[in-house]
């Protein structure tokens, strides 16, 4: 999901942000308690706000906050006011501006056939467009995020069931979305035709009456024991329900473009995503890295956390010691101020302090995953020199980001990403390192398994990195301003 | 307005409760900080919540709280949050469930022609027969009160300016209103046809540049120092904008049917009603109670503090001296729970308490205004003969509560009032009095300088004592059950 | 009780305010619950903060808050925590600054010799004295209150029982107090020896297992259905155990000094206050104020809700008719702020409407209960000349206050008090009245009984109407500066 | 610090604790923010709570709150009400019971001589003694701290100046402290006689105007740009003012004793601590442990995050390739409670999940800091094997713990830790590994450069270890019951 009224690429930021985890349960007594646990897992998703909607005896239930899964759903009162043995919950990810509940998911309605809750993970690209129609004919908002078209889409189609309502909307939306929808009768999974971002299936129990359960990484598989059973597909909607799993597809057929920064940097690294692990993955990334951009250092060192595994790669593949020369204070409060100027400059040290001892006259190798605006890389280099590093090589895990995304990840707006001004040599002088590489992007596609990229099916969307766009950014066309006048202020 | 998912005659309460107030400001540099006055002057009908929307330059700005007035918008930063020449607002009643937020009005909603914000007093009788239609028709509802469905109303009408789909809608719903509606161009006032609920028209200033107030109340008025200029009429709409006002009569006409409650016991008694001082009617109520139903006596005692007026009426009348036998404990917090059932029966002293000295050997004459269930009058009449009254006659200014109301006051369900299934003499054994009388009908309108009731064309809605409904009661025929399925779960 | 870092004389509010309100039972299953009963019947003596102390089985136990007691001990869950058969609590009055939760009564001390609690209503002349000498002795203070000395008295007292260490703290300390006290053996009440602040015994139960009770005023007996037995006599110690009462009076004989302001505006009307029904002493007053001071008018109007009772008496004696001119909104929120210049002029409407029918060319005699800097006065006599009133004349039930209190009743600096630096006549222009009149010295002592005011022997504390001080001003003398230093600022 | 209500012997956790960092600045304009830095740098050490009291112009200031010091301490106004040149912090470790306002340091005392503040690292063994001595002689506590006895005992003392009273209560005491204190004059830093735990000295600016810090470990240093000076020395105090740093050693010389388990789990990896670069000294016992307990593997996995350089050190030695095949999610909120029994079980996975493609199939050698319950390890062992590991050998960077702490760390009582009662067999069989092996006690001396342990002259506290407890432990003789019977109840 989206939120409507802040431009996404204002961010002050420096960084990619997923937006959004979503999980389902169909048929266990725990639905909601497993939701729970499953949001936990996917906390590197969205860390800003979550909700869970239950289907029980009498009727859905809904429980939402701002913060961590684990302080919104950890008082026992609050579970026990979320029965039923079905359930789907919902991670978001803290952009700036509308924190509003109204906008957190599950997005709930209640329609004229009953209830239905969804939790949508992407971002819709003709969204605003479909709103300002959709407001035309009468009908009144409540959230400012783009999923809530869906809800409204559904709301007024002609058809007769909620498949083929939500069919007839899904058919009107363009962009990535992985849904997770329940329904009276069912829990249901959807994929957009291109499958751009990700979505699972999995069994819990062996018996007959075991559980179904839809997350978007397998780590939610993990953490309440449910065996893997499949990738749901691009485009297609599974339908789960007493009978078991059934699979619709609506769309015609079309080659998938699976993101493929969720290997570099999104999913968690004991993920196995579309059947590759994430850590190796990456140590396979850090290898071909080491191998296109090798230097001569003493020590490789990692940009905790992202950057470990393929700093380790990097450093089995060079023959150079890997060590822990930044360490990262996992402490950081919510709202640390830095209170006067004479110390502001001291910013990115709250996350990560030098280990003076491991690069005090050291020719020292980082490797991180990414480059965005360049201002917390340039604090790092600092930070390691001051630490007494005599020189500092920058290798970077992905290809240079010239490009915003627009299905489902917080990035800047293309002017503020550096890379998309700069050549490689200014940036390396920008961030201050005597160094600077990024993997090439067929050494990218090589380390996932692949000759390099192949231009007319590359298998995964890359527009960060190539601008190849996949999907029409309807929005964006005649429409400059992405902020809507004044929505729903009525929700408060 | 009135909320769908809790039945308001289940309340536990006894007494009847005004729902709501309203309060619109035109064209002054302080429209919300008058409206946030106008509605502490009107805290008497509605202390739950209270909300105000503004419209500046920069668009509708909205603030929303439960509690009382003061606590809501007694911050200066607030207040700056409302900016612009024109507010709306409203007052809640503490109904006993839902007190979410998204139930406070003014309700807001971005249309495709513009915001639009209303506030309403009154009730619905065919509020969910209406929803139910639009929401088959695949509107979403926000909210949970009967009042949301004038904002949908207004929203599908195929009229073009806001004005005719405003009277589309009206002429959609049975019951009785007074809004204040606020839009991009002008401040809107409106009653119902037969005028069941008060609304004034005010003018603050005396120069060119003056502003219009609309209040439910002339005390609200006088609060913020505008003059009244009159009553808006039964079934009319006033437009007022930069070029002053307008008014639309767009209903037939017929015979107007003010609340006579109004006058016992909901006004304030600073109010003017429709040309008459509320406390000057309470007197006068109390001199023709004592002119009915004279008793030899020592003293006469309010039960405070509504019943003060008429008892003072009825001590002039019978010259049996006024003695405040009753003191009223102000400082009831909103939560205070007797904690053992061997304190439980105290209940009633934490709001009253006898004094003593003005009770001991006498022979007393109680004044209230109303026996709903009878719980207070049986718990005060105790406390009196415990203070050491020799004898208790109780004497009430309204006739007997026989029946319900449906157009906005806050009664228990027809089978709980006292009246409705006791004799007066009944009652008086009930209660533990002496003596018990009523003033009878013909009684009150004398009261109010007619000569008696009218039965053809009585002039108010006198319902509560006589059954004569004036307005359709659409939604409990063939709908016994009140309360709809779920509503508007998402807005948490 | 008094905080003794903000200068009680230095607040920027207009009127009296008694400071503390006293309670405790001995040997009831519902102590705490009692306790919170009395204490709401005790609230218009304090409404900043309350607590309470309970003794049981397992030991003190407390609940302090800030807000109304309603609020406050309303849940079930904190009286549950409350247990035992004894209990003593405290009202605080809202003071200016500091409203930490570690200056909320009744104090608990951990003595060597056991648990101890005390409320105190009152105010101690040489506290600040005591403190300097305490701490340079080494004690460290807790609290910023002049209650707090009591404590450390008796923790450093060289005798051996709680008793003889209350009588060796009690001889040491000057100016008024009523205490409520706990330890494991007993409940203890205190007053000082000239009695300036009330305590009375009252009895809960007819048989052999009954109860004692402790209060300020005896309305806080009737709530808990207590019989009143005796007012605790000046320089008396009650003790009161299993054994029964016994009573010490440590002190030498004197004369009492009983506050006679409790009988103009401090006492609830309901209360019997040393054998005089409240309501009827201000009737009295009432009557004498007319006799003294009668004006030909139309109507008499009391400012609420203090100057009622006044106002009945003055109305009988002067055969002037007696109306509700002036009505009181109840529902004032804790924080209402006027956003802006152009409206703060509306101040005191916040709390008073005029009731312009009553008013409308009338020649009205407002009755009121004081005037302290006269801001008040003046804001109601124009609301009600703007009401239209021909002639404005006041009459104040009590001597023009010219002198402070250091008893225990917050009252502005001398310098700030009208009355002390004007003439009746100055005073009546400043407020805007036609005429002005308080009562006489000799006619306040008429009214209470007595011939007039015996200069020798006034039996009253009437310092602030004359500056007669009877207990020493210790803190005053060579300490112009009333604030200490920093002091606890370890509380938080 | 210790909270002296709860026996820290009780908590449930399974693991240890360090329960304080202390930090102080003197001139410095920023002497509160650069605090705030300091103690976010020392989170590790106290998460609980933390507080600042800064001296300026007017005064000392305070500033406490529960939570982590950028939530407590991020916001601009909180940082612009502790104005002045000098501060002391502290941050306070989340023990079970007691988290009030009022045990949170640094405490504050207002003194006949002046204020006076004092942040505490430690634990007294004496205190509870002591403390029943204060009480005896009249003290007033206002917390249930140890450390409140040296504020009692420097007010009670007879001595003249601060210093004096300080040795003065210095030499009352008994236990480990670090203490950071500050009154009107100076700054002082004070460390016990045996060095316990640890404290240094910094200087931040390099011009004449630079500030003094001290902090519990050099990372707090670093964060605020302060150059390392010197530990403070076992038995040392230093004073801090204008004039510079002066040095004072009131003890006679022994021994030093520093806590040998600062180098094992308790420091950051990045501080420098007596000499000794932390990460070395881990990456040293992980060699060492591999030297003695070697066993052929797949893969060397540390347990995170605190298991890793150890696990780097083993991997190196042993030739054994080291991956990450445990992730560790840091988004674990405050209070994740699992609601059903069905699902308690998976209470570990929380925090740490297994990266199934690094153990399936695998023989795992994990290395983890410490055993204390064994909880923990039970689960991570079941989390390894579930996710396919072949074999798993648990491998100890410490040797067996088999004594509780009494000098500062909140460990379980001896009978709750496993190696207390268990062989080391026992132990593996326990916790379900194939292998256990701990790092012998001469062989942790080895790697922190010695030639193993000297049982005459250790150089450190190792009693958890060898329960050779070098200061009395005097609180625990004669009074078995560690919890004191109520106390400082009024705080509240």
């Amino acid at each position: 999901m989206t939120d409507l009224t802040t431009n996404p690429l204002d961010s002050e930021d420096d960084g990619f942000h997923e937006e959004c985890g979503v999980f389902g349960v169909w048929n266990s007594p725990d639905a909601a308690a497993l939701t729970a646990l499953g949001l936990h897992a996917l906390q590197h998703r969205g860390q800003e706000a979550s909700g869970i909607v239950s289907l029980g005896e009498k009727g859905f239930r809904s429980h939402k906050g701002l913060g961590l899964v684990g302080d919104i759903f950890g008082d026992a009162r609050v579970m026990a006011g979320l029965p039923g043995r079905a359930a789907v919950g919902h991670n978001r990810y803290a952009t700036a501006g509308e924190t509003a509940l109204r906008n957190v998911q599950p997005l709930y309605a209640d329609f004229a056939f009953g209830g239905f809750a969804v939790a949508h993970n992407g971002n819709l690209t003709n969204a605003l467009t479909l709103r300002r129609q959709l407001v035309r004919r009468g009908c009144l908002f409540q959230s400012s995020t783009d999923s809530e078209v869906f809800v409204h889409l559904i709301a007024i189609s002609l058809y007769a069931t909620v498949l083929d309502r939500l069919i007839d909307a899904l058919k009107q939306v363009d962009g990535a979305y992985s849904l997770v929808a329940l329904h009276d009768g069912a829990l249901m999974g959807v994929r957009d035709p291109l499958g751009v971002r990700p979505l699972v299936l999995g069994r819990l129990g062996a018996d007959q009456n075991h559980a179904w359960v839809l997350a978007s990484e397998t780590c939610a598989l993990d953490i309440v024991g449910a065996d893997f059973v499949r990738d749901i597909e691009p485009g297609e909607i599974v339908i789960i329900d007493d009978d078991g799993v059934r699979s619709i597809k609506p769309f015609a057929e079309t080659s998938s473009r699976f993101c493929i920064f969720e290997y570099i940097y999104f999913a968690r690294p004991d993920s196995v995503v579309e059947g590759t692990p994430v850590y190796e993955a990456r140590k396979g990334i850090g290898r071909e890295l080491a191998i296109e951009s090798g230097v001569e250092a003493d020590v490789v060192v990692p940009v905790p956390d992202s950057g470990v595994p393929a700093a380790m790669g990097y450093s089995k593949e060079a023959g150079i010691p890997f060590e822990l020369g930044i360490i990262r204070n996992h402490y950081v409060g919510r709202t640390f101020i830095e209170p006067t100027d004479s110390i502001r400059h001291l910013g990115v040290k709250l996350k990560h302090s030098a280990n003076r001892a491991m690069l005090e006259g050291k020719r020292v190798i980082l490797v991180d995953d990414s480059i965005v605006r360049g201002t917390t890389s340039k604090k790092i280099v600092e930070m390691v020199r001051q630490a007494g590093a005599r020189e500092v090589h920058m290798r970077i895990s992905s290809p240079p980001t010239t490009h915003s995304c627009f299905y489902g990840i917080d990035t800047p707006e293309r002017e503020k990403l550096l890379a998309a001004k700069h050549s490689v040599e200014e940036m390396a002088r920008i961030i201050g390192a005597d160094s600077l590489a990024f993997i090439s992007l067929d050494g990218l596609y090589r380390a996932l398994g692949q000759r390099g990229r192949d231009a007319a099916n590359p298998g995964y969307c890359d527009a960060c990195f190539t601008g190849d766009y996949s999907i029409p950014l309807t929005d964006l066309q005649g429409h400059p301003e992405r902020k809507p006048a004044l929505l729903a202020l009525n929700g408060v």
